[in-house]
C-alpha cells in the first residue's frame, strides 16, 4: 500500500454514477438514460469526488467515461438543477458552479488518461466533461452542443472559454459558444474534436479498447505527458522546455525506460510496469 | 438612461466610415469604394473611436462590419499612410501604430459580437479587421492576405502575431505572416478562419442574418462569452474555471436564465431580453 | 563586420553534421544515412553550439534542415544514447535532456526561418526538431511519430507538449504524444503539421527554393515577425499589440520599408536588402 495513503476512507458505494474496474481500467458510465443521463447535483459531486479517490487509490491506469442509453449526457437537468438555482442566493449558486469547475479540473489533473466514450448527444455540461477528457471517441451519428447561451447562461461554463479554442481555434471556439449549435461527427472532426471516429453503437468498445491498451502500456509516461500537456498550456516556451529536460531526465530512471532498452536490444516486446 | 453614462459626448457623424442602426444591429462600412476601401488615418481613428462610444451608448447588441465595393479592405492606403510614414519620427510612428492596435483593441473588447462580412479581399490591415472579429461571413471568392513582409514590415502587426495562431495554429500563422500570400475561402475555412461560407455576392445579407439573430439573442450571456473568450486565452486553467464560475453565478440571476425556465415550462419560446 | 561580434571564434568545422552556404541559405544535412540518422550526443551539440553561432555570424538569412539517406531523422540513437543514459546519474542525465531542449530554443529564436525538409521518417527528436522548424516542407510518404512513450518516456520531450497543442491544437496533441503512432502526410496535412507537401524525392528541392525566396526577402521584417510569433504565445493579447506597435514603428524606419514604397511608386519590384 502506497505510503501517501492518509487517513480518508474509501468511498463503497458512488450512489450518482455506475463504476466498474478491471485490469487497470475503471469504466465509470452516467446511468440515468430515462434522462439522457442529465446531470444531478449528486452526479456532479460524485464525478469531483471519484476522480481524487481514484487517484489516490492507484489502481486505476485508464478511465472510460460513457453514457447509459441513448446518448452520452444531455448537461444539468432542467427540472433539478436550473429549477433549483433560480431558488439561489450567491453563495449558494457559487457552490454550485465551483462544484462543476472542479469536475473538470479533477478530469485535467487526474493522473491517468480519460476517455470519453460518445454516442448521441453531449450536450452543455456533457460537452465539456468529453471536452475535458483526454480522448474522445466518438460515433458517426454523435452530436456536441455547447448550448449554454441557449439558456440565458455564459458560453463559457466549467472551462469551455478556456479549453475550446485551445482544442479547435478561437474561431470556431468563438462560434460554438456563442451559438451553442448542435456540431455533428464530421465537423467535430475536421476542427479536432474527435480522437477517434467509430460506427454507431460502437464507441464503448472502442474506448474500452483504447483504455486497455493505455492500462497495458507504460503509465508513468502517459501520467507525465498527461500532466504536462495540462500545465505546458499555462507556461512559456524557456520553462516549459526546462520542465521537459527534468521530467525526462527522471524518467530515463525509470523501470519502464530500462525495460524498453532491454526489449529492444533482446528483441522481444517490452513488458510495461508503469513506474 | 444608464447611470454609467458621463459626460462624454456623443459623435454626430463619423466621417471615415458610413454607419446605420436597426432593431440592435450597428452595421459599420468603409466606404471608399475606388480605393477597395484602403484605410486612411481617420478610418482608423473613426473604428477606435466608435466602438468604446456604442459600447457606451448601449443600444448595439450585434455589429456587421463590411466594404463597399469590390472588396471588404485592402489594407492601409499606399499612398497616405505608407508615404506619410516615411516623413514621420519615432513618437510619431507609435501614434500610428498604438492607433491601429488600438482598433483590435476595440473589436475584441466590445461587449457585443461582432460580424465581418467579407468579400473580395481583405488585405494587410483589413484581414486584421476580420481575424480580431467573432465571426467571418466569407465569400467563396473572397481571400485574405497578411502581406506585412510584402512592403517590408513585421507580419506582426496589430495583434496578428497573437491572434492568428491562437485561431488556425501556430504553423499555418508562420506561413500566412512569413509569406504574406493571398489564402483562398477553401484553405480559409480548412484551417479555421471562417465561421461561415457563402456564394458570391452574399456575405453582406448572411453576416446580417446572423447579427440579427445574436442581436434578438441574451445578449448578457453573448457579452460575457465574448468577454471570457478573450480574457481566458491570457489565463491559466485555475483561474479560467474561477472565472466561469463567478459569472456563471452571476449570470443564474439574470432575468433571461429566468426567462429561459419559465418558457420551458411553459412548452414557449424564451423571450429574450438581454440582461 | 558587425559590432555586435565579441571574442568567440568560428567553429571551423562541425564534425557532426553536414553544412553549406550559398547565397544566404545555409544547409545543414544530419548526414548518418545508415543509421536513419539517429542522434548522436555530438549531433545534438553540434546542433545546439551552431544556431547561434550562424545567428553572431550574420550570413544566414534561411536555413535548410533536412536528412541524408532514406529519412529525414529517427530521433535519439538507441545505442549510444538510451544505452548511455542508462548508466548516467542525475545530473547527467539533466545536461542531456537540457541540451536537447537547448536545441528546440535554439531554433525558435535564431532570427531567420528555419525550413525542415522531411521525407521517410521523422520520429522522437526529429519529430520535434520538424516541429520547431517554422516551416516543414513534407513528401507525400513521409510520416511524422512522437514516439516518446513507446521507450516508456514522456511524451513531453523538448518542448513537444508545448509547441504541438499550438500547433495541432490539444486534441490531437495529446493523441500524437500519448499514443506515439506515426502520422502519415496527409493527416499531417488535415491538422495542420505541414507547410508544404511534395511529391516524393522533392522535399529537399522545394525547401532549398523556399528558404531561397526567403533569403532574397525582407530579412529583418521576416525576423521580426518569427521573433513576435515565438514571444507572442506567451504574452497577453493588450501586451502583444503594445509589442507589434513598437516593433512595427521601428521598421517603418528600415530601408526595406522605403525600398517598397519607392517601388511600388516606381511601378518596378523592391530589391529587398533585409535591413
Amino acid at each position: 500500500m502506497s505510503p501517501m495513503r492518509g487517513s480518508a476512507s474509501t468511498t463503497e458505494e458512488w450512489r450518482h454514477l455506475r463504476l466498474s474496474h478491471a485490469d487497470g481500467v475503471t469504466t465509470v458510465t452516467l446511468d440515468r438514460p430515462d434522462k439522457l443521463n442529465a446531470l444531478t447535483f449528486g452526479a456532479y459531486a460524485d464525478l469531483r469526488d471519484l476522480l481524487p479517490e481514484l487517484a489516490r487509490d492507484g489502481r486505476t491506469r485508464a478511465l472510460v467515461l460513457g453514457g447509459e442509453g441513448r446518448g452520452f449526457c444531455s448537461g444539468g437537468d432542467v427540472d433539478e438543477i436550473i429549477g433549483a438555482t433560480l431558488e439561489m442566493g450567491a453563495g449558494e449558486l457559487l457552490d454550485f458552479t465551483r462544484m462543476t469547475g472542479q469536475v473538470v479540473r479533477a478530469l485535467r489533473e487526474c493522473p491517468f488518461p480519460v476517455v470519453a466514450a460518445i454516442h448521441g448527444i453531449a450536450a452543455g455540461a456533457g460537452s465539456v466533461l468529453a471536452l475535458a477528457s483526454d480522448f474522445r471517441v466518438v460515433e458517426r451519428s454523435a452530436r456536441f452542443a455547447f448550448l449554454f447561451t441557449r439558456v440565458g447562461l455564459s458560453g463559457a461554463d466549467m472551462g469551455a472559454a478556456y479549453l475550446l479554442p485551445r482544442v479547435v481555434g478561437l474561431g470556431h471556439a468563438t462560434r460554438l459558444l456563442m451559438l451553442g449549435e448542435p456540431v455533428g461527427s464530421e465537423e467535430a472532426q475536421r476542427i479536432g474534436l474527435v480522437s477517434e471516429l467509430t460506427e454507431d453503437g460502437r464507441a464503448g468498445e472502442a474506448a474500452a479498447a483504447l483504455a486497455k491498451r493505455l492500462a497495458e502500456g507504460p503509465a508513468l509516461a502517459y501520467a507525465q505527458t498527461k500532466a504536462l500537456l495540462t500545465a505546458e498550456l499555462d507556461m512559456p516556451l524557456g520553462a516549459a522546455i526546462e520542465m521537459d529536460a527534468a521530467t525526462q531526465a527522471l524518467l530515463m530512471t525509470s523501470a519502464d525506460y530500462a525495460e524498453f532498452h532491454a526489449a529492444f536490444t533482446g528483441k522481444r516486446p517490452p513488458k510495461w510496469e508503469g513506474r
